[in-house]
């Protein structure tokens, strides 16, 4: 029997942190937050939830493809949000989609939206569901009759590979290890690792800006896509394989980063790279982060184009085991698929010499942040039910601005953890990727809550860091994307004729706006 | 007197070919296509023209920036593509604009939109009126009771410097030359370089999605971009300063590229390098155009960046002077701010002796281009009058199609040129830019043409070049615009749905569809 993934948590049934990273988490907790270990509430199990009866029955014509079953609404109600978290242990299912469809087809998913755009029933897509801001919980107001969550999975095949121009067209339900095993007999790679990647699909990293794996350059999904095929409910929209155009504003980029406000994106052409033969990773000490970040820019602005250029407050890096709290962390690293990466390397580290910082002798501390990385999905599960407020948000900034805004909003994190919880927690900053103008820099928070009250301190807490975020010039997220939570905050951001513009083009492709009602374009 | 710009050539009244160029291109021109010398039609002057009197009048509160002076409604009555050449020669400005306005700011764009708004006065943005696709003659059909031509050359100013992150807020009116010359004291370029340079704005630059400096990375002005600010009918729209972001589809995006249609854009934060200090360049003889075209793939695939990797088929260089015929020929080059470029120079040269390639003892065959390559704009003063057809098209192409493409659209345009003349004409073809996946390929193609018919046999040629690089999968301009005349084929290449989408976009920022109609959306 397949292994079925959890609805309450990350990944798949049965895996999760292991009891030595559970205890070690919590001495951090207890630590650091003077958390005394209390008694636990179990994650939930799909007998224990009253679903809603579905609102709506699946017609004949798409029978085959949907479902009402318990486990499939359960699954397809959640994110990976924090607040979704905590509703999730507090059995809270009020918006589960009242049915599940999984198409596999362009033809199935236009059937789909033609009897939804009938039925009055809100189309939300789904992919990995891995949406850390509410972008794929049916919760859609009072304007639609029922939901349906698109389940995109059944369609992961990579359907065609271009050696010659590093190219392959692919699917867009396909999860980030099957797409990356039916790319390596051919020693290639999209060489795009978001920390979702085991469990969240390309069409999701494209519909959410999603960054990547390489710190400079390459980070963001856009430049990765040579051409997309998106089914509105309007019809199908191919847009034609170019590796590069101007003709007229481009197509792509107004599908990259829709969120499935606009359709669903079943294939795109991308770019892929060759596997890498020469890499370089080296970690270096630095006496603060301010410092580092200086380090960062002269790096980030040199043209050398780092694979690797993650910066680290202290905080962040002894939080995650790959420091002890008295220095910020880079991790530098080169790779190449065809020449040494060595000159590349000694430049970056003239540059980093020259802003004060110390390399390691060995790679440890690097290596301990990327396993960190990798786990970190699965804290929530401990988190919530230990009663811990722990979230992450991030942003993008020019260069000259950055000092500012990072102080500024670390201090309204801080001083709303504060208000909200009547003791300090811990915010931390990492960057996550460099721009030659500006960094965007990622920020962890975590403090003590209540039971009962979590989702009530969270919100005091978004609400603080996300105003300072857009306050202090910076974007309301750099690759989590807007969802639900983040709307308010997009709104203030993107220009109100942008807007208009946007809303004009979803009524062109989606006339009835089922597409995923409340994000990107307000209902 | 300031000196005053031709409005029946290229730049500036008195300045053109020298007698030599000019006797060196009537031989060229002899020796490939039979052509005996003749007498040749003066270019027009002012006097020579019969303008229809303007058919509306500016009001009073815009009588300060508008006027209807006989020059300047000449200099705005066509951009610089080969047909106009031609009906400029014929005294033919029956397009002429009715007025031209220059703003100084915001409010007087604003205002002149709210004036055409409700005149029924069409306005076609004018920047440096270098378009070669028809994009700024006021050719807008029936549906309008007068035209204006809007010069945004009044908006020339650098408005701030951020040294820090490296970019400039900068006015869409400024000149290439004085965007220039006003960073120099700053250690500070933009470093886009198109081929109308001298003659072109910023701001019309962002509307075409112009091609640069660099042959690779960075060559479209769109990544150049960090953000904007957009005077439409609607109102202001500004973008916000980022370096990245992912919140929703890029607001930039729709905008660059958008050739007046949407707007006019008249600020723009652009990022900015370093003056290069260290720089290599090589030229390189191939045995043909393919062997160059597999080095260039093997250079472009590698990640090294050169800022130059411009090949030019055997005949490209020898019309320019820059070979004998004989080979191909690849000017390789590479430029840093920060660091020797020797490494990458080595590397590069390895994969060129790999694909066969030769290094020239010296760089006279680069150098030859580079002089050819500024001052081809002027050619066309002599062209028309001798009764040269002679046009460019560029396109972009995967790798995989390549080879096939660029076969199949020299064939179809040789072959239109024989059955529009009856006998045979050039056809060449070079790189200008080239992505991961796949090169920018740019055709040049001369005939000897009739006089009288030359309109009717370039369009042919035209017609016959522009729906094989279609039907062969490419763009129909990957720098040069869409414009007028480039519609028939962007409608068949973007997608229909992404049609009505932009077309939405652009009843909510110019409801009253005054902004360049016929451009992009057709009226």
């Amino acid at each position: 029997m397949a292994r079925r993934w959890k609805f309450w948590g990350w990944g798949y049934e049965g895996e999760g942190l292991t009891a030595e990273e559970e205890r070690s988490l919590l001495r951090l907790y207890a630590a650091q937050l003077d958390m005394a270990p209390g008694e636990r509430p179990a994650p939930p199990k799909v007998g224990d939830i009253a679903l809603r009866p579905p609102r709506v029955e699946a017609p004949r014509a798409l029978a085959g493809i949907c479902t009402s079953e318990p486990y499939e609404r359960l699954l397809h109600s959640y994110g990976k949000s924090y607040p979704e978290a905590v509703r999730i242990f507090a059995r809270d299912f009020e918006n589960a989609p009242d049915l599940v469809a999984r198409p596999r087809s362009d033809a199935e998913v236009l059937a789909a939206f033609e009897w939804a755009d009938h039925a009055g029933v809100a189309v939300i897509p789904f992919g990995g569901g891995s949406s850390v801001v509410g972008g794929v919980e049916p919760a859609v107001g009072a304007g639609f009759d029922a939901t349906i969550s698109l389940d995109l999975k059944g369609l992961d095949k990579v359907l065609e590979i271009d050696r010659t121009s590093r190219a392959a067209r692919i699917q867009g339900g396909i999860l980030g290890p099957a797409l990356e095993a039916a790319l390596k007999p051919h020693g290639l790679t999209l060489r795009h690792f978001p920390q979702s990647f085991e469990f969240s699909t390309l069409g999701g990293w494209i519909a959410t800006r999603s960054g990547g794996h390489f710190a400079t350059l390459y980070n963001h999904i856009d430049d990765l896509v040579e051409s997309l095929r998106m089914v509105t409910p309007s019809g199908v929209l191919e847009t034609r394989r170019l590796p590069g155009s101007g003709a007229g504003p481009s197509p792509d980029r107004l599908l990259i980063g829709s969120e499935g406000a606009l359709g669903v994106i079943t294939e795109a052409w991308m770019r892929l790279q060759e596997r890498p033969t020469f890499k370089a990773t080296v970690a270096i000490g630095f006496r603060d982060f301010q410092a580092g970040a200086r380090a960062v820019r002269a790096i980030g602005q040199a043209g050398l184009y780092p694979s690797n250029l993650r910066l680290l407050d202290p905080l962040e890096s002894e939080i995650n085991g790959a420091g002890d709290g008295s220095e910020a962390l880079l991790v530098l690293g080169f790779e190449s698929a065809d020449h040494p990466v060595d000159p590349w390397l000694a430049r970056a580290l003239e540059l980093v010499r020259d802003h004060g910082g110390r390399a390691h002798q060995d790679t440890r501390a690097a290596e301990a942040w990327r396993t960190a990385f990798i786990r970190m999905p699965y804290l929530r599960e401990i988190q919530v039910p230990a009663g811990i407020i722990a979230d992450t948000f991030e942003s993008a900034i020019t260069w000259d601005r950055f000092e500012a805004f990072h102080d500024q909003v670390k201090t309204a994190t801080a001083g709303a953890i504060e208000e909200a919880t009547g003791r300090p927690g811990l915010v931390s900053c990492r960057f996550t990727h460099v721009y030659p103008d500006g960094p965007a820099p990622y920020f962890t928070f975590h403090a003590r809550g209540r039971e009962g009250a979590l989702i009530e301190q969270w919100r005091h807490v978004k609400q603080a860091a996300s105003d300072a975020v857009i306050e202090g010039g910076g974007t309301i997220t750099h690759h989590h994307a807007v969802g639900r939570d983040h709307m308010p905050w997009y709104q203030r951001q993107r220009p109100a004729l942008f807007g208009e513009a946007l809303a004009a083009a979803k009524r062109a492709l989606d006339p009835a706006g089922i597409m995923n009602p409340g994000v990107l374009v307000p209902t």
